[in-house]
């Protein structure tokens, strides 16, 4: 922890930052330690330069935030105060440059803030804590494996469950009971079960909807473990499926392989999108790949950086995102395959192993063999 | 929706506001009808002084919009595209006062719009938004009984299953799988299982802590049905408690009660928050009950009002919120006792109904007789 807050505190250095305010819970856990939801509730960590760190808590966390946090410098404001007074009698005096999260923070925080603090400047520091955070060390690359496995095996369990008349909300149902059994914290998003068209919506929801055979069967679902995201999505056939769906499957595969195989630390991201989204088009399935490739994972769900074809920015190593081409037919159906990867020091580590062959299943028997041609 | 979507337009004719631009999804589900999670990506409803309402959402969430979106002018940008850019070919040109949401507008958005809009004032639309939703039609009330009954019907199975032994983090698990079983989209929050010690931090979280004899045991809990949010509270017996236990459930008890017996419209939230807090006080717990009294209950879990004894607004007919007292003495534990309560022409009406006598559980019968004094 407190080699993040030291490395906060040599940035603040070179741009003249006096004091930083961290208000986004993610952002507090990661350079403390202390997890917490304060819902509308204030909560920040100041950083002052070349000072000590403090916390400023609702009063109910406070026990919570004593035996949590590594930053042990803890004042507290209860739902009566104006948060913001209490935060200004806090500050060091004479601020004139204060770091904040620009992408954090609402217009009405960022209003009741500059009125507590006075006559400053405002600089965002979303990019050094985006960046910190993008590059994972290995411990936490440790606890991203863990969050990845979790959710496979919930996605096993959940596939062996499949057959003809289930709905899709009974799936999803199965499925997060079964992350918080295998000892997730819970979904890292509101699970997707999506059957036949309704898999040509990439963010449909789930609903009473039966699988049916002859149809796609989309899944993309992700665990919290250990405060780590994991992001998964596989698409099954339930039962025969025309050749023509079976094309699609084929074309979205290849894309995902191909953007796979060209990772590695210095390659730009948008080239990465290109590759999937090039093999896709030859294809003919161009229009329907309408999404970006990826984005960043790790203590949440969406992160820096996003993985799209105007990202010029360069791959690094260490970086976690997620790789997820998909096609959508609409009244036919949609394919999307999500593998989460880790970028080493001259490629790279899928994270994710679940099968990504077309496979058959709803017949009771999961491993019904591959139909890739 | 029309209906709204006219009130909006009625506040901008007298506040001078010639466009509306709605960001959080919430608003625009109760706008509209279209309920989806953009995550970083850019949703917006825009609403013009005497003109057609229009939808920007992300090129994968077409589809989903045109099949539940009551407004039907919908246009779409890429994940490669400004979406501000796009946003700013579309408004009406010559705007000079632009509602914005700016509690749920980040600072980063907002100087992005800024700079595709140019010159322009920008008003916070927060306040017509909060009001309108604070105060529910007959149909809104109608859901929210339903996602009420839903919960309470969780927790009676949840309860049934504590014995000695089990952990919260499955009584956690049973519980979101029965919400799930039973309808709910989903938990409205992070459902608490507090045992013991632990159930005096109001926010700890749930854990391989066992449910042991001679404690308490604090469910709070809430679902998603039908777009709408419940929030239940109840703390248990495990077995025998001492006394002293007992009177402090008695001092929560009674400050919910006398909370619940004042409400009606014209009163203020914060003499409502003061019954509470007084009657606690003077059981001699006053500074163990260190949060709020409540909470507006709706779309989110947690919307305007807010119950705390320093907010002098009037409770109104239709309004929809919570009742949560509680003590929290560390290292012995905490009971919060929570209702939902829908304020009616001349009084109010307690949407939940779960038993809130001092019951003891764990020994395989639920229905051990109540405990209270």
């Amino acid at each position: 922890m407190n080699t993040r807050i030291k490395q906060l505190q040599t940035y603040m250095d070179g741009n003249g930052i006096e004091a930083m305010l961290i208000t986004s819970p993610k952002h507090v856990y990661y350079l403390t330690g202390f997890a917490t939801d304060p819902h509308e509730r204030f909560l920040g960590l100041l950083v002052p330069r070349g000072d000590e760190a403090f916390l400023l808590v609702p009063a109910l966390d406070l026990e919570a935030a004593q035996s949590a946090s590594a930053v042990t410098k803890i004042y507290t404001h209860a739902d009566t105060d104006d948060a913001y007074a209490v935060l200004g009698k806090l500050l060091p005096k004479g601020i004139r440059r204060l770091g904040v999260e620009k992408e954090h923070l609402s217009v009405v925080r960022f209003e009741a803030l500059a009125a507590a603090v006075g006559e400053a400047e405002y600089a965002d520091i979303g990019l050094p804590l985006r960046e910190m955070r993008a590059v994972k060390t290995p411990e936490e690359a440790a606890r991203m494996r863990g969050a990845v496995r979790l959710v496979e095996n919930v996605l096993r369990e959940g596939v062996a469950m499949v057959k003809p008349g289930v709905t899709e909300i009974e799936l999803v149902a199965e499925l997060e009971y079964r992350m918080k059994k295998l000892g997730a914290q819970g979904p890292s998003f509101d699970t997707l079960v999506l059957a036949g068209a309704k898999s040509a919506m990439p963010h449909g929801a789930p609903d009473g909807t039966a699988v049916r055979e002859g149809e796609f069967l989309l899944f993309d679902l992700g665990v919290f473990a250990d405060g780590y995201a994991s992001d998964i999505t596989r698409t099954f056939a339930v039962g025969e499926i025309t050749s023509d769906m079976k094309r699609i499957y084929g074309a979205v595969l290849d894309g995902n392989l191909r953007a796979i195989e060209a990772i590695r630390p210095g390659i730009s991201f948008g080239s990465l999108d290109r590759a999937a989204r090039e093999s896709i088009a030859a294809a003919g399935y161009g229009p329907q790949f309408n999404h970006r490739l990826g984005h960043g994972l790790g203590l949440d769900i969406h992160e820096y950086p996003s993985i799209h074809g105007n990202n010029e920015e360069l791959v690094r190593e260490g970086m976690t995102f997620t790789v997820e081409p998909g096609i959508y037919v609409p009244g036919v159906g949609g394919v999307r395959i999500e593998d989460d990867v880790l970028v080493t020091a001259d490629g790279v580590e899928v994270l994710t192993s679940f099968p990504k062959g077309l496979t058959v299943i709803g017949q009771g028997r999961m491993d019904a063999g591959s139909l890739t041609d």
